[in-house]
């Protein structure tokens, strides 16, 4: 199956924002098995934008277009569409009334221009929108299928994943598996030299590392004809590659590391509080981010002044005087602080400097030190972490999280 | 002039990496007043390119390539360029001399395949490539231009900042400015009709809005042959809108709403404090991604118990049990609560059920109750947030954030 990826919006012909939409796409099809021949980007002209559809229905089985559903008068690709394959625009009632519903809930009155989104190509399907009032749409005529879905990656990730990724899936015949093992703690190419026999030797499945912020994937891909034997295939392989990267493999697929400390936690039955300098919430928030966290999450304070950090952790004025607010001795104060006050199983502590300013020779911008108190005490780690101030504080995060995580499983 | 930038490169449509260079050249072109009117990626298929190419020299006066210019037989971009101009490759004797002096500099042979980078369109001109092997070529036939660059961005930025922007500037006359005008609490629609005649009447400058995650962003783009009178067509077109949107307007261009509400609090000399339960963190997260935050955000404590509610923040029991942590009330004496705590002038408080569990007919997913206190009193906010549980945190934020703007402007 030839297929094409259509983006309709001129802040794209601008460079406003990047064509993160085709990327993600065109690697999704990729696994489906679904050859992707080509990428166009038009603007919000209505007749440029109904010769781009028109050529793609000329040259491709399967055209994919991303934005332009929105209710403003720039929105057209569901006008170009249809124009392009000859067929009217009708009212979809159940989507007209998900809109009203919609601002309904958030009690605000709806602008009648949204009212356009509830309408369609007559005799197509709508892909409904968990996160959004635009509706996704399929429609086939002649032998082609047209998807249309909204420009946010937000609104279109999610629905491309629940609705078109099964209805294309009965449609191809090979099949492509993938597993993704998530590494932290290690670089990327530390996993390349310690993978290296795989490397060197894979076929099918094969192997492919990717560098993320403060971790690495790792993509297991099998090309198969059945889903148990793609699934045996990547089985044998993710285990000779955990035989050798052990624990710093802490979850597959779209487990984030935050999810994977809460799992633990709640297995283990702990409770954890945090308390963050440098990192200023961030710690917390992504554990927060994993539905239901509160079964382990208590407790976190941000306590950015020295101040705070006497009166709700009992840090020292001692050791602040003496050690510096950034310094071993405040870590471990603080997470023992934080401990005490919210009585849970573990105290996670983080200062540091995240800059731009405020670094010296002796101290400078991206050290940070962590503290982890546990019924047998408390530990303390130092790192220097490098980029800006938003990279320092998310890598400390991580660092933190993964801290936690070693110290459960141990 | 109208302009099309083509991708050649298999890579990009099986979505390993995304089309970057596209967005780098539409900022350039937008900025020399060129205007873009497609991005189209092909992939290493000679037919398919030389389509491309010609499809692209039907519509356009200037074409833009990028990528294809290796040795490998896959790079196949000069020839389709060549074939769909109808010119022959021939020697360029003096890059085949530079690519030769490479080799000789990097003390490795040259493999018999990099001479073929040598080679040219008849009567191109060639734009030197001194991070690389790759020379790119301009080639002009019957009124069109066409630019080949190589793909690697450390090659194509450095090639048309220091080749292709003079040689462009000479061409055009006319010169586009912008500026984004960043609005919060209205939603995109409501924006649209708000401006609906500035809309409705706009010629030079044009306005055009984009929804971004609980904003919308609004810009004003002018096309002139000064850059004062660029300067002054905005200034005139954002007054008028300044003058309908009024304080729904936070900021411009790369401000965010967190470093808005820290410029508004350190040019005030207010310090704020947070307490936050559905939010996690996110917004003292926020507020510390500011550079200089410390010098107004003092403390946030991330209540996710009751009993740290009460423990830390002084909410009563009774209150809790009476009107439950979710409430106008449990709001309200928790933003007393941090400010008491910290004693800090603004305080700050969310609390609300971000799901996916936990919501009730009475209380849905979604309900967020907002509280701010300050020496004048505690105010409180209720909303209902759309979407999974990651979009209701991060609306919570936005919402509590610009509640903060809204409370010091007046």
């Amino acid at each position: 199956m030839k297929s094409e990826i259509i983006a309709v919006g001129t802040e794209l012909l601008l460079g406003n924002i990047v064509n993160s939409n085709a990327q993600y796409l065109s690697q999704k099809l990729a696994d489906l098995g679904i050859d992707v021949y080509y990428h166009v980007v038009v603007g919000d002209n209505f007749r440029r934008a109904v010769e781009t559809v028109r050529n793609a229905l000329e040259r491709s089985d399967l055209v994919i277009t991303t934005g332009g559903l929105g209710p403003t008068d720039d929105d057209l690709t569901k006008e170009a569409v249809a124009e392009a394959l000859g067929l009217e625009l009708v009212a979809h009632e159940p989507s007209i009334k998900r809109i009203e519903d919609f601002f309904r809930r958030i009690d605000r009155p709806m602008p009648e221009s949204n009212r356009k989104q509830g309408y369609i190509p007559a005799g197509s399907m709508v892909l409904e929108n968990d996160n959004g009032t635009a509706p996704g749409i399929a429609v086939e005529k002649n032998g082609k299928l047209v998807i249309l879905l909204p420009g946010p990656p937000k609104e279109l990730v999610p629905m491309f994943h629940e609705k078109v990724l099964p209805y294309l899936s009965k449609r191809t015949e090979s099949m492509i598996q993938s597993r993704m093992l998530r590494i932290v703690g290690i670089g990327e190419s530390m996993v390349q030299e310690m993978l290296r026999e795989l490397f060197e030797s894979q076929t099918n499945p094969t192997i492919a590392p990717y560098a993320k912020e403060g971790e690495v994937h790792l993509r297991i891909t099998a090309k198969t004809r059945s889903e148990a034997e793609g699934k045996q295939l990547i089985d044998e392989m993710s285990e000779k590659v955990q035989a050798i990267l052990k624990e710093n493999i802490y979850g597959y697929d779209d487990e984030t590391l935050e999810a994977c400390v809460i799992k633990q936690l709640l297995q283990q039955k702990l409770t954890i509080s945090v308390a963050e300098s440098c990192t200023g919430g961030m710690i917390a928030s992504r554990l927060t981010e994993v539905p239901g966290a509160s079964g382990s999450f208590m407790n976190g304070a941000i306590t950015y002044s020295n101040a705070s950090k006497v009166k709700l952790l009992n840090v020292k004025e001692e050791t602040l005087v003496r050690f510096g607010a950034v310094s071993e001795e405040t870590a471990a104060e603080m997470a023992e602080g934080i401990r005490q006050l919210s009585g849970t199983d573990i105290g996670l502590s983080v200062t540091g400097i995240a800059g731009p300013d405020g670094g010296s020779e002796e101290k400078p911008v991206g050290l940070c030190f962590i503290g982890i108190a546990t019924g047998s005490g408390v530990r303390t780690f130092k790192h220097i972490f490098m980029g800006n101030r938003n990279k320092i504080r998310y890598n400390a995060s991580t660092r933190a999280l993964d801290i936690v995580r070693r110290t459960i499983l141990q």
